[in-house]
């Protein structure tokens, strides 16, 4: 019931069975229908989310209210903005749902908790940050450096299969181009 | 000798006496000149650094050659590329000594071998993560929804005398802004 998470675990650190169970009773799970907020710009982020089931993005809103997605974020991926959640300063990122999804979620608190329980979490934790620079400083110098066609491949390499299950215009949010350039762009390149 | 960076592991982790005496034993020490690359956009970036002395700076080149300074490193400052180091891919910045500087260094080889030995040097490494992501995303931000005035006065904020320190054309370029703007605005606001 819970192996998704264990063996997400299980790729950064290993856990005896009884730590599992330590570790697992720190979560809690909730289903969220499409469209909910787990977070909102302006907010404290109280919790780190795992997907078990669905998407969710991550994305900000600029100076002339045009939303800019960081990320999606289905199955087997963790989300929040990181920053907010680890200083309690309120956050630039909102997180909402693409789908009726299923995510367990931590709060600091409980993840201190289980620091001091279980000390190897800090190790994934500090994975699971460098893992979430990573991908927003490529987003960043992606934006920079690459043509919209590339930046478009490079999400179908990472996200198989997500384009038939999100909307189109999240899509070019993601790839900072409009929709009608995307559809373009998916005519031309035949897909 | 090396009370600065003891002090600077203070501000996160207890160390026993005989910790701070393994943990300096990890780290190497070594002056450079100004203008020294510690790191070139297209190299692995080898090594965490620790300021003790001087000014460094962590910057990117975008598409038409034009420098981005993401951040000063004076003493008592951390600074990588992170991704790179962590994940040995090539490193989207670059590292240059701004003044003759004298840095701690340590390589990912032997972060490793810490982590091993003192586990709560990951507790540390992740905060230190977590700081550099809040530093990467605040600039961001900044660019995105602050006037060029409120990034000079954040930056004043933040690095006292650095202004007097470090060349016109890098504070410019930290700021998004040409030289003569910066002048401009240095004279408009009185300083």
């Amino acid at each position: 019931m819970h192996q998704l998470i264990l063996n997400n675990f299980a790729m950064h650190i290993a856990l005896a069975p009884y730590e599992q169970e330590q570790a697992l009773a720190f979560f809690q799970i909730k289903e969220v229908k499409k469209r909910t907020w787990l977070l909102r710009a302006g907010e404290i982020d109280r919790y780190i989310y795992f997907v078990k089931r669905g998407c969710l993005r991550l994305f900000y809103t600029d100076k002339s209210g045009e939303d800019h997605i960081i990320g999606f974020y289905p199955e087997n991926w963790w989300t929040c903005d990181i920053v907010s959640f680890f200083t309690a300063k309120p956050a630039v990122n909102a997180i909402q749902a693409l789908e009726n999804s299923e995510v367990y979620y931590i709060s600091l608190p409980q993840l201190e908790e289980l620091f001091q329980t279980i000390p190897k979490f800090e190790r994934f934790f500090r994975i699971l940050n460098q893992n979430g620079f990573e991908l927003y400083q490529r987003r960043i110098t992606s934006q920079l450096y690459k043509t919209a066609e590339e930046r478009y491949l490079e999400f179908r390499k990472r996200h198989p299969g997500m384009e038939q299950r999100i909307a189109q215009k999240h899509i070019a949010s993601y790839l900072g181009i409009t929709p009608a350039f995307l559809s373009m762009m998916r005519k031309e390149s035949g897909v």
